[in-house]
């Protein structure tokens, strides 16, 4: 089975493809480009050096969210596109969840932590110590102020903390939680396709048509925001 | 501090950017191509993507092996080059050092194997367990039969197996350890340029100038055994 993952979701853009069991090819760029113009070339890479083309891939994942409302939209619209071309399935993931397959096998709780702006983090906790497999959601994905989040983390056992997150927060979680507050080192800190790709083969009878493929929204995008304030203050007008 | 990490040494070839604790750049591919065609390009890709030249890495790193010679030798002879060139220090890691960094936060004993052909596997163990910490060493790398390898292992816990390896040996593994012995998912399987970086940070004192980074082999090559082969037969060729 030949299954292809993409992430544009947060500052990171990649791809990965992986082919019975092997990752065959795996692209992952942090240099602050616009991943509009980036990720198709990248996708042509990993396809090109395989010497296969859309057509024989099985499945199309992308990294759906929680994350910039932007990136998310290229990487989900991407996916959408080629799977439609393809005629074959795909696959939304949720970004916290492929944080936490990323960090397979560690013994406490993976707390996956996205910036989210406006002092905000997306943010959710997993048991992924079984190696290989889907990690168990402890929390469900939020978007909300970090010190909420870290006050609902089990009491007890070792927390690792990966995402670009961890940059802006990571004094302050270390402030707050001392030593059991753990920091991945940057190999696992980021989103990787190719654990994707692995957790698309986990939850392939999942996929859908690319008609459903959905974004992974936490919160309304800020041009939403302005228009419910804007109606609101139409709506308050006459008073 | 930006370091630049280069593996060909087995079947995978990849490049790492990893910028003031960042993984700005990773690439990993295994398609059977000729790594001496396909590694430049790869280098060249990540530097330019993110902006910079030979000159402005601060330290080079090399899988040295154990591996394929001929893989082993393109990637530190192009180590050597650039960092010559840059004139820049550089390192050679040990492959299954690397490996083992990829696994890091494992709580068990990780034990990379890699495919040495021959009957044999190269191998090592680590405990891994300190998350973002150097492996510690608990057996050195040699070249031996699997079994001989098994039966070295600790008595207790659970064994991750990772490397080239799994794939002509983990039938076999399983059969004789059972249920201590977990296979690492696709992402974690493979040689990690990106942990390669992290690695070469965490051992950046112990770098060295291009004329005295070694390649890490453990056996001779077939090479220089038809060799000895040969001399041997001539010196018994009176009797």
């Amino acid at each position: 089975m030949r299954i292809f993952a993409m992430d544009t979701s947060g500052p990171v853009a990649g791809v990965a493809l992986y082919e019975d069991g092997v990752l065959t090819h795996e692209i992952v760029a942090s240099h602050g480009l616009t991943h509009s113009q980036t990720i198709m070339p990248m996708a042509d890479d990993a396809l090109s050096a395989a010497g296969i083309r859309p057509g024989d891939v099985d499945l199309f994942a992308a990294v759906a969210g929680p994350g910039s409302f932007t990136g998310v939209r290229i990487g989900v619209c991407t996916v959408k596109a080629l799977a439609h071309a393809a005629q074959k399935p795909c696959l939304g993931l949720d970004a916290l969840e492929v944080l936490a397959m990323g960090a397979s096998g560690f013994p406490g709780t993976v707390c996956p932590i996205l910036d989210a702006r406006r002092g905000q983090v997306y943010c959710a906790a997993f048991d992924a110590s079984q190696m290989g497999k889907r990690p168990v959601r402890l929390l469900p994905d939020r978007a909300v102020a970090l010190e909420e989040f870290l006050e609902t983390l089990p009491g007890e056992g070792q927390l690792l903390f990966l995402g670009d997150g961890l940059k802006a927060h990571m004094p302050a979680v270390e402030r707050i939680l001392g030593r059991r507050a753990l920091r991945a080192p940057a190999h696992m800190a980021c989103i990787r396709p190719g654990a994707a790709c692995v957790l698309a083969g986990l939850l392939k009878d999942e996929a859908v048509n690319y008609l459903e493929l959905q974004p992974i929204y936490l919160r309304a995008s800020q041009a939403e925001r302005e228009r419910l304030a804007k109606e609101e203050r139409e709506r308050n007008g006459g008073n």
